[in-house]
């Protein structure tokens, strides 16, 4: 490797002392590196390097190794041999000593063994190794070497073939075909799909976008770098930027704040404290800004139990064939919203305005809480959103805390605050998607029917309640998915630990309980010696019927996704294929699993028969009353949570629009939700081009703001397009009415003649529009309800082919069939779908969550946290949406897709899970061994146990205890220490 | 004079060489003026100043002078004397000659004939002397030596008689009593008043505050500068600042702009051009930036003639006792708005979407009209206007130009631009109030009983159409203001000239069409003998009768105004006091006048009975139809400047208004008025407080704007809070229908109480509130129509003193009586009265603009236009509104009062010309002479003509030809040509 600098070059070998760190080989400041020199192998030597890391591409590796071999002339005897390891220890490690150990032997199987043990001898990992997965590591090592061996095995034998003169080639040992798949790596090749939809009735006008693939508005702008997010906006006039101080401890008391360091520094203007804040800071469980840190109380839980039961569950287990308990591990999972958190604040001059823009899902929320932190009404705040980077859940109560802050420094320095979280503060201070830990038992006929089934489970709601009551209450009524069984209970707790508050996340408890149903279902399929897709078949709601909470539907359109995806993804030859591989390969393995989905949209209705309640059916304040009830002294904090937490809990799924058309007959179009790249705002300006009947470049959307459209909801469960187009209908259909004299007067004349005409008449232009949202409700103490809207329906099958040495994986094909209705706009509707699969195949494959045992999180970055990238994506990705379906409810027939897709992710996990069993059953391990998401490398390689993971002393029938991250492991044990 | 510097101090004497600009008199650059040595005067030494200018304060003199006088001891024998004076030439002018002459002549009437002479001998004035007025001037210098000659001749007999050893005391002449007159001057004192109202019902909820005194919102924040105007917003990043340059010439052609000059001064980024401009460049005849400025066509007018008619005419003028003719002259006016014309245009980087801050009356015209520059739809482009600092009719066309300048600039720079006019090129730009030359014959009884009149006025249009048409419609509406006439024509005609295009201005034409109706009511008082009070009484309306243009309507608050008015200034008492006065004093006279008023508001509905119009009552296009019509060619230019007159042309006073709820009570009010300083936000505030019977301190108005309101019209015409008033109370009680159940249920709830059930019941807290406007309509065919929703009646009595000799004034005293009906908010109605009667007043005696004869404006600053200041406030000012008065057809019966005030002014002038009038009866001057508005010193002091006026030359029996300025006659001239 030549160093370059004005006192010439030199040369610094890649060797043993350059890996050990000797500093003659450190690149001088005045140097740089001009080439590195890579010798051409020499006809005895064999050169190789292995690789894996979380996922396919852009990931630092978990172990790396590169490892070379000569033999003396025309022999297999080794004459030189180095090995080298990366991932193991602060730097590269040679395995120097292993190497020169096994100088002069043979290479064969008695080499390998020998030289395993020399190496993990010699290279140790302490427990405490740098990014932990100690066994894992190990593994790999060998599993390297063990790769290397086959390959130079193989080359040696060519070799030796070749130069016949040797007998070498005779003593060599042959590779069975079954084994030669340990050489094959995966190969990085283009996704390709097909996406299909049902076109619009050609009758249809030709200017009504209604129906047809418009392309997201800003979609060419997100690709050119032209849109602008809200750190976009240029810099204003004295503006300050603020920079957040954490705590550096999670259980502590604040004896006070030195600020002197921080004036020290240069720019800095003031430094901002909960003494600042003129009104309410925060909710009395939940500050703003800190104040004196009360270590958190241990062992409870954030709110209590929720059950739903039906049939006679105890009675149901005595008229089984078998019985199976398990238990199901769902990790977190962090938002990664391209956009991080972040909210400009200028205060204006007069009368204590505000303008804050706010990268939010929810204005109207951030405008309440820096009004009640300000003690400043809300009409002199606005909240402006033109878009947000990404929200997913984590913008919907988050971005109030970050506004208010900034406004606090705003209204104290009197200059406009800037304030940008990083993404590692970001990760560190933002909660996201609650860990899930879910405990089944599960009775059944041997013939896979299902008549028992008892689900438990405990989410970590971290150190506040903020959504964890609402997404335990989801979770619950969520839990039986596709499935009817006649004797059920479900139970759903929140456990409080000292992690930040975990919060929404697109699904909303849905794809981390449902796997816990799924996970049931297949182990019931391994205990009865049949495929999944049975068992899920024979147990599947088939006619109109009830859910557990007796809401009626009909799961026809389940049946046809269902149906129609086995029949798109020749699930069954394919099936078959995958078998016939397996027989055919040891070191790889294919899995394919096909998985139903019946998904409930919108902000669910709850109530608890308090006092004040006069009717089950008007939920009012009831979530308020029972929020209070557990809160010891409702103060004013505990009223800020209520409306906190008010955003999802009422069911009501109310919308507002302003619409203006102005005289030269352009229309702007003002609604409550928030455009976060979902495409929404497309969709309402399809919706009123369609009901003014007017081509959509008359439409413009400005921007979302409180002062054009007031007391918002948040744009969220999947409602955000469906509820705001009811709005945006509701004000364009006034203006038409207002209008349609005018149109009877002169039907040949142009849109323009008839604004002017309006306008000459005196006709207002302008109109509100209103939807009030879907009637529901949900009585917990009854069990009963109807608490949801409506349900998509959906499938997915996916494909995927394993490396059992490395537990690396790749994704074959997916193919998903989604009952939209009529998609309001099949273009953004699909890239909904794909999206939210893609992101829920990141939360069960490679998006995993480290912590200190204290609970500071260690995955701070996209370095440390892996969410998938286009690789990741599966070679064949094919989305339908069914055909011929309609729902009467909801505007123009068309469902909400923002979520549903999350959870279809999981057809990749049971798919893994599904060839990871073909391989335990090869090595004759138990096939039910505890799901755990998600499914990394790590988890993969280790469950796929061989001589490998023995000689580093992996049990192969793993415990569930085992298996545990530190994070679950610890709510776990919590949550049985205050059962 | 001691100037100091480092080398030492020096003395300069300001003596003849002094003021002959002298080189070792001037200050060196490194002196500074150290201090200005007064001695005493010595014994027989007089020394007096005399300074007399357009106005008392804050202004440059016309003509000042210093005046010295030493006797030899004991004697009245001049020793030494010095006269200088300023104003006469570009330094002060020493008449050393002159005072050499008189030197050793006895201090008589004899020397003061001829000090006179040699003066004026000495002193000459060039007819193109700075500023004009030679005569004037010449008049002053020997007006000042009058006064100094009685000054020092009283001085001198005081001496004499003292040291009565001298027998000079009996030579020199006695000064009768009735001439001391001369030596006082006017003195400034405190003007005081009493603003007289009806209190609100004492039963009214302390807490609704319509009918109360409630003082401007941003009252306090006007005085302490906290408000926020356009120019105060904070410089907003990469921002450019953009200055007009104007043509040189008034007629010429543009052959190429050479822009590398301005490209060479440091900073400049960027020249703007017609060629720059991506859509409408204006309109045909009112370009944007100039492309090449063909001459415009002279001899014509800008638009037909307006004429009403009613009875015989030709025949009742047979049938009088007398007929006289006369002429009137009425200058224009600058707008003079302390905020001059400005915009902030912020290009966004998407969509082409701007944001317009602007001072404006109409931000929805100044969307329309970017839009049209830049080609791109309304709906991509916000005007915003938190508050306008004065628009007067100023800002109702002309930001539109201003904000459409700037945009271009913001397009083709992609940068912010920030347009804001310094005083000087406002004026120069701008037009404003039309001037008026007008023509009467009148034919009456001796008794003072008018039969018939014929009345033509011309008004001076300017360069382009803008408004002029609509100025003459309404003058020719409003000629007759109060009085009944059987035999009337009334004609008006707009002219067009090559000055700046004048445009609205309070008032609208009636301040200018009416002085000459009440001009020729006094005339015809001159021939009767009689006061012109007695002929304004004898011929008023008295019941319920038809205007000229057939609108029925009922004189009694016009009579109440008239006789309250002339009860609370006891003006016959006072009239006589005036006259005792006059006989005492020949230097200073007094005159009081009562003037009454009947002013119709809102914008006139217009029709010509065009092909397209099926009903007269519905006037739609007419307008456009007959613009069109007048227009060669209606090219896009033809339609912008269509758009831009309907403004005020389709008499439609349209208003909207959007009002929100937010969850904690606070209410947020928009509303289509602009704050113009008239106090609309705090009116339109009490009518949301009253409607929703919520305090005003929930309410809350943060700006105007096309995102919130659309399609608004023009604050003006005194209608704003009356129809946005009516907008407002719309939407509240929209809102207040919704909160009614809620309210019922539970009567005792708050009001916070009841906004939180109604957004927990899902109800919209957001409504629109439109106001049609009131039906109104003209037929100018048929001579008829319903043109204004209603009349504002008023009188005012005003007291003046003039001083002969300088023709300075002082206003003694002023009483007001105004219909306001029930006043929304007497503070802010009775301070609107008070504004608009000084600005009147200011119209009416001080504000002259003066032009070069190319048409180029001299008076471009406040040193040279002189609005009223608190000096020339009445030193009694008395507003009464008239009590138990009602319309039931505006909102709270109150009336809008924006512009009546503005004629009030009008009684200051003919109080004035009373005294005038009373100082040309007792020097047998003809009492008729021709009425020319401003009456400035000047026309004061020539009018009141006696030997000094004769000395220059002056003819004391004027014609109007003579009394002409050179604008109003270039237009009478041209006026004439093209009859």
């Amino acid at each position: 490797m030549p160093f370059l600098s004005t006192e010439g070059a030199r040369q610094i070998p890649l060797d043993g002392s350059f890996l050990a760190g000797s500093a003659s080989a450190d690149l001088k400041p005045e140097e740089i590196l001009a080439s590195v020199y890579i010798p051409h192998s020499r006809k005895w030597e064999f050169v190789s390097a292995f690789r894996q890391a979380q996922c396919h591409h852009n990931a630092l590796p978990d172990v790396n190794a590169g490892m070379r071999v000569l033999f003396s002339e025309g022999t297999d005897t080794i004459e030189d041999l180095s090995i080298a390891f990366g991932g193991v220890g602060p730097a590269t490690v040679s395995a120097h000593r292993s190497c020169q150990q096994l100088l002069g032997r043979h290479w064969n199987a008695l080499l390998l063994d020998e030289a395993c043990r020399h190496l993990l001898e010699e290279v140790s990992l302490p427990g405490s190794a740098l990014g932990g997965k100690v066994e894992f590591k190990r593994t790999l090592m060998v599993s390297f070497l063990f790769k290397f061996y086959l390959e130079v095995l193989q080359g040696l034998r060519r070799k030796l073939k070749l130069s016949s003169e040797s007998a070498d080639s005779q003593r060599s040992p042959v590779i069975a075909d079954r084994f030669l798949s340990a050489l094959e790596d995966f190969q990085v090749t283009l996704p390709q799909g097909v996406q299909t939809y049902q076109r619009v009735d050609p009758r249809q006008p030709l200017q009504d976008p209604v129906g047809r693939p418009i392309m997201h508005l800003s979609g060419l702008k997100h690709a050119t770098g032209e849109a602008t997010f809200c750190d976009d906006i240029p810099r204003v006039d004295e503006e300050l930027f603020m920079a957040l101080v954490t705590s550096t401890r999670a259980h502590a008391r604040i004896i006070s704040i030195d600020s002197s360091e921080a004036f020290a520094l240069p720019g800095v203007v003031d430094v901002i404290t909960a003494e600042d804040i003129p009104g309410a800071n925060g909710a009395d469980d939940d500050k703003l800004l800190a104040v004196d840190e009360d270590a958190i109380k241990h062992n409870s839980f954030l709110c209590p139990e929720k059950k739903l039961e039906q049939g006679n569950i105890e009675e149901a287990f005595e008229n089984v064939d078998q019985i199976v308990e398990g238990e199901v591990h769902v990790g977190g999972q962090e938002h990664f919203y391209m956009e991080t958190q972040r909210a400009l604040v200028i205060p204006k001059t007069e009368d204590q305005e505000l303008d804050v823009y706010v990268s939010t899902q929810d204005p109207a929320h951030v405008q309440k809480t820096v009004s009640s932190t300000l003690n400043i009404p809300s009409n002199k705040i606005t909240c402006h959103v033109k878009r947000v980077g990404g929200g997913f859940g984590g913008k919907v109560g988050r971005p109030a805390v970050f506004g208010a802050i900034a406004a606090v420094g705003a209204v104290k320095t009197g200059h406009p605050i800037r304030l940008v979280l990083d993404r590692e503060d970001d990760m560190l201070i933002t909660g996201g998607r609650h860990p899930l830990f879910g405990k089944y038992k599960v009775g059944f006929m041997n013939s896979g029917r299902i008549k028992a089934l008892d689900i438990e489970c405990y989410i970590n709601g971290g150190c506040t309640l903020d959504d964890s009551e609402l997404v335990t209450e989801f979770l619950v009524l969520k839990l039986e998915n596709a499935y009817k069984i006649r004797n059920l209970r479900l139970r759903g707790r929140a456990c409080m630990t000292n992690l930040p508050s975990n919060t929404a996340f697109r699904g909303f408890g849905f794809p981390q309980g449902t796997l816990v149903t799924e996970s049931c279902i297949t182990a019931v399929a391994a205990k009865c010696g049949l495929p999944p897709e049975k068992i899920r078949e024979k147990n599947m709601y088939k006619t109109i019927d009830k859910t557990i909470y007796k809401q009626a539907f009909s799961p026809e359109p389940l049946i046809r996704c269902w149906n129609e995806c086995l029949d798109k993804s020749s699930f069954h030859a394919r099936r078959t294929q995958a078998e016939e591989f397996n027989r055919k390969n040891y070191w790889k393995k294919r899995g394919i699993a096909i998985i139903p989905m019946k998904f409930s949209v919108g902000f669910a209705a709850t109530s608890y028969h308090q006092s004040m309640l006069h009717s089950p059916r008007v939920p009012g304040r009831s979530l308020n009353i029972h929020r209070r009830n557990i809160q010891k002294s409702p103060t004013r904090g505990s009223r800020e949570k209520v409306t906190m937490a008010r955003n999802f809990g009422d069911g009501w799924e109310r919308a507002a629009a302003l619409v203006h058309i102005y005289t030269d007959g352009s229309v702007l179009v003002a609604h409550g939700g928030n455009e976060l790249g979902q495409g929404i705002h497309t969709k309402m300006l399809q919706v009123a081009s369609h009901e003014l009947k007017v081509p959509m470049s008359y439409m413009h959307i400005c921007e979302t703001s409180t002062a054009t459209v007031p007391n918002t909801i948040a744009t969220a469960a999947s409602v955000g397009a469906d509820v705001n187009g009811r709005a945006v209908q509701n004000a364009c259909q006034i203006l038409l009415k207002r209008l349609e004299p005018i149109v009877k007067k002169n039907p040949d004349g142009t849109w323009r003649d008839w604004i002017e005409a309006a306008f000459e008449q005196r006709i207002s232009l302008s109109a509100t529009g209103y939807f009030r949202g879907y009637k529901a409700f949900m009585d917990w103490e009854k069990q009963e309800g109807d608490p949801f809207p409506y349900y998509v329906y959906g499938a997915a099958c996916s494909e995927v082919e394993i490396d059992c040495l490395t537990g690396a994986h790749k994704k074959i094909r997916t193919d998903i069939v989604m009952d939209a209705c009529c998609s309001l706009n099949p273009a953004i509707d699909v890239g909904q779908i794909e999206g939210a699969f893609i992101q829920g195949m990141g939360l069960y494959t490679t998006e995993e969550l480290h912590y200190s045992p204290e609970g500071v999180l260690y995955s701070r970055s996209p370095e440390e946290y892996k969410i998938p990238s286009v690789t990741d994506v599966p070679q064949q990705f094919n989305v339908s949406l069914l055909p011929n379906s309609e729902t009467p409810l909801t505007i123009y027939s068309s469902k909400g897709l923002g979520e549903s897709g999350m959870f279809l992710g999981s057809s990749v996990f049971f798919a893994i899970a599904d060839a990871v069993a073909a391989a335990r059953r090869e090595r004759d391990l138990a096939e039910d061994f505890t799901a755990q998401s998600p499914a990394t490398p790590e988890r993969v390689r280790m469950a796929c146990a061989d001589r490998f993971t023995d000689m580093v002393g992996w049990r192969s029938v793993p415990t569930s205890s085992a298996l545990l991250p530190e994070r679950l492991s610890s709510c776990v044990n919590r949550d049985h220490a205050c059962v």
